[in-house]
């Protein structure tokens, strides 16, 4: 089966909306086993979207569009296609009460444009919206179909899971089963080592790069969710056997969100001490939902006053060793765990730039402490592009890394060590000064 | 003039990665007064591709398209379009010495299929690439024009903005002088407010929704840099005239920038505590450059332990009001600027969801404070859709307008204020908390 993805705007083509529906649907239309051939955004042109429609309808099976389907003289999807499929609106009092009901509900009137929206299929049918006033269609003519959904976002990814990719399971004949791998490590080296492994009709496996990690989706079409769940399990193997304890989680938004999870199960809780990333740290773990049972105090300590009042960095240390430098990362680890009364704590210092950069440490050098039981482990990351958001990015997600490490009673690879005795022991600090300096 | 907007590559038909290039290329095309009718997505398919370019042609002025421009196979944009506009590549010296150098520094070697990449237009001309392996081509026929441009995001754009723009804004015999208006409010609001002044065609003004608050962009097209400043000036001021004192700035990345350059200016520094967004505020004013200068602590207090202890948030206030209340608001700003020595101190506790609303505070209740020279200002925001991300950026949005506005000197809308005396006078939180609970 073949389709093509249509948004239809005047403001997508003046670039005033960043089109994330077509993203979304490619995903999901690939997931079914559909080949998309062609992503369109055409005005709200009643012309030109009436050639389009025709010569898009003789190129391929399924057509997909979104927007369009609202009450002004500008939204005329539904008209057009309608038109171009053989097919007529009819007045849906259904749908009317629905549009009443909602404009009362939010204490506004409709007004005599509305009813447009009122307007459903004839011969093809209405999809129903339940997160907005707009409904769907759906047209059909000599084996050629159309689906019409609102250009809202989370109207249209609600009536797609919720309407319109049942219905295709449904002509499909299948289900489909997901499973989404979290890996951590460099974008294009993971690409690389599981490069063989994406090329598979079924379960598909596709990869998304993000900063630090990857996505690895794999998704199987079966005849029944058991089916699909044992092929997706036997086809995550690979990946598992490929990539290791890099593999951090699955089904999860990030992270962060491993962290918490983790924290949770073993009933630790956890503290930060930033610099370099300024609350980053603290803004994912709370980002996550339940992360209140574990987290309970961060520091941003942003000055080096900061970093002695707040997690009792000593400032004869960063005298010596600069504020950038592996003992004041393990001071501000343990600092903040013993400030904090939490079981682990991470802690960051780094130059993110652009300027107060220098030859020892360039922007982009940064040093990640991590403390659980009165030690602690620090890491040395380079981020070789000087760019401000990207250096912080990935220092927050590897202290977030360390972080799950230790929880997972892990040593974190490439750190050294060093006790809460030792932090306040010149020869032991110089000696981890100097594991990193030279 | 119209064009269209092509971007190859069959991974983004797959979806495995946004397309940001089509939204950047619309607006900056619509700056240069070119209509843009239609944007597609075609995959890496020469026979597709080739059928797609003859029919774009004949539609239209301007062909632009970014992608498929690599070494390998796949790569075939520039072959396609050349036999499409009767243009024949050649072999480009001065190319391939750059794509060798670039290999040798890199310590790799390069591979047969690199040659590919240092072809160029023979009746058209190549564009240069400072930033990658793979140069441009302009190709034209019969008054219309092709223009091939990378995929890869930052080389797209900074070809773009060094030698594409410029060659359009040659022909059209123009300059570009542009100037952004970022607003404060509810995005909907703006955009009505506005609407007529969104209309016209020299200069031009879009508007871009973002959480809490609008970009509005003016372009003006004129003969000198000069003749369009003075146009864009003359037309922001309309925007002023309107909007008033909610256009916060010109030119920024962000609120928080703002936020970071009045406190330079006056030479005024700022704290933070956050309990609902959990270093979001932090972590928005330290992703500015300079904010060191401004910002030296700030405190993630989460849990109520971390209140009472890091910004002195008296246990019997949050047991008798609650810990989402306007009273703790009040003592978390105070407490913070005391514990800081900050000049400026902002404050947030609120109920982020998607658990522990009740019916007194739902979900998406928050309190902001934010006190200076020991006057607490306290603020209430609902946020109505019940969304974790959401309430917690609207509210960080929020608290960064309220500490805007003690740094210029004004008493921010909407909110009560206590002094410091009063924090722990009975009678006066007690009728504090009296106003927004009622």
């Amino acid at each position: 089966m073949t389709a093509e993805i249509i948004s239809v705007g005047t403001e997508l083509l003046l670039g005033n909306i960043l089109n994330t529906n077509a993203q979304y649907l490619s995903r999901e239309l690939a997931d079914l086993g559909i080949t998309v051939q062609r992503e369109s955004t055409i005005g709200d042109n009643h012309g030109r979207l009436a050639d389009f429609v025709n010569e898009a309808k003789s190129r391929c099976d399924l057509l997909v569009f979104t927007g369009g389907l609202g009450p002004t003289a500008d939204d005329l999807t539904k008209e057009t296609v309608a038109a171009c499929f053989g097919d007529e609106l009819a007045f849906d009092e259904a749908e009317w009460d629905k549009i009443t009901g909602y404009f009362a509900r939010t204490g506004r009137e409709t007004a005599p444009n509305n009813r447009k929206q009122a307007m459903v299929p004839t011969r093809g049918h209405k999809i129903i919206n339940n997160h907005g006033t707009a409904p769907g269609a759906w047209f059909e003519q000599d084996g050629h179909c159309a689906v019409l959904m609102p250009g809202v976002p989370h109207e249209m990814k609600a009536m797609w899971t919720e309407s319109v990719r049942p219905l295709l399971m449904e002509r499909q004949n299948c289900t489909l089963h997901s499973v989404t791998l979290r890996v951590l490590g460099g974008e294009s080296d993971i690409e690389y080592k599981v490069r063989d492994l994406l090329e598979n009709p079924n379960p598909t496996a596709a990869i998304y790069c993000k900063t630090g990690e990857c996505e690895i989706r794999i998704t199987a079409r079966a005849r029944s969710d058991e089916d699909g769940e044992k092929m997706c399990r036997a086809y995550a193997k690979k990946f598992y056997d490929m990539l290791g304890d890099a593999v951090y989680d699955e089904d999860v938004a990030g992270l962060e969100e491993t962290v918490v999870h983790t924290l949770q199960e073993k009933g630790l809780t956890i503290a930060t001490a930033e610099s370099c990333t300024g609350g980053l740290i603290a803004q994912r773990l709370t980002s996550v939902s339940g992360s209140s049972e574990v987290f309970g105090y961060g520091f941003v300590t942003y000055w080096e006053q900061a970093k002695a009042k707040l997690v009792g960095v000593d400032p004869a240390v960063i005298e010596k060793y600069n504020v950038v430098s592996a003992p004041v990362a393990v001071q501000m680890a343990l600092g903040a765990a013993k400030a904090s009364g939490a079981d682990i704590a991470v802690s960051v210092t780094g130059v993110a730039g652009p300027t107060g950069g220098d030859e020892v440490r360039p922007v982009g050098t940064v040093y990640l402490g991590a403390a659980r039981d009165g030690v602690a482990c620090v890491k040395k990351l380079f981020v070789s592009r000087p760019d401000r958001a990207l250096v912080r990015a990935r220092a927050a997600q590897a202290a977030l890394e360390l972080a799950l490490r230790l929880a997972q009673g892990k040593v974190p690879a490439g750190t050294q060590a060093l006790t809460a005795a030792q932090q306040s022991d010149d020869e032991a600090l110089a000696a981890l000064d100097e594991v990193f300096i030279r």
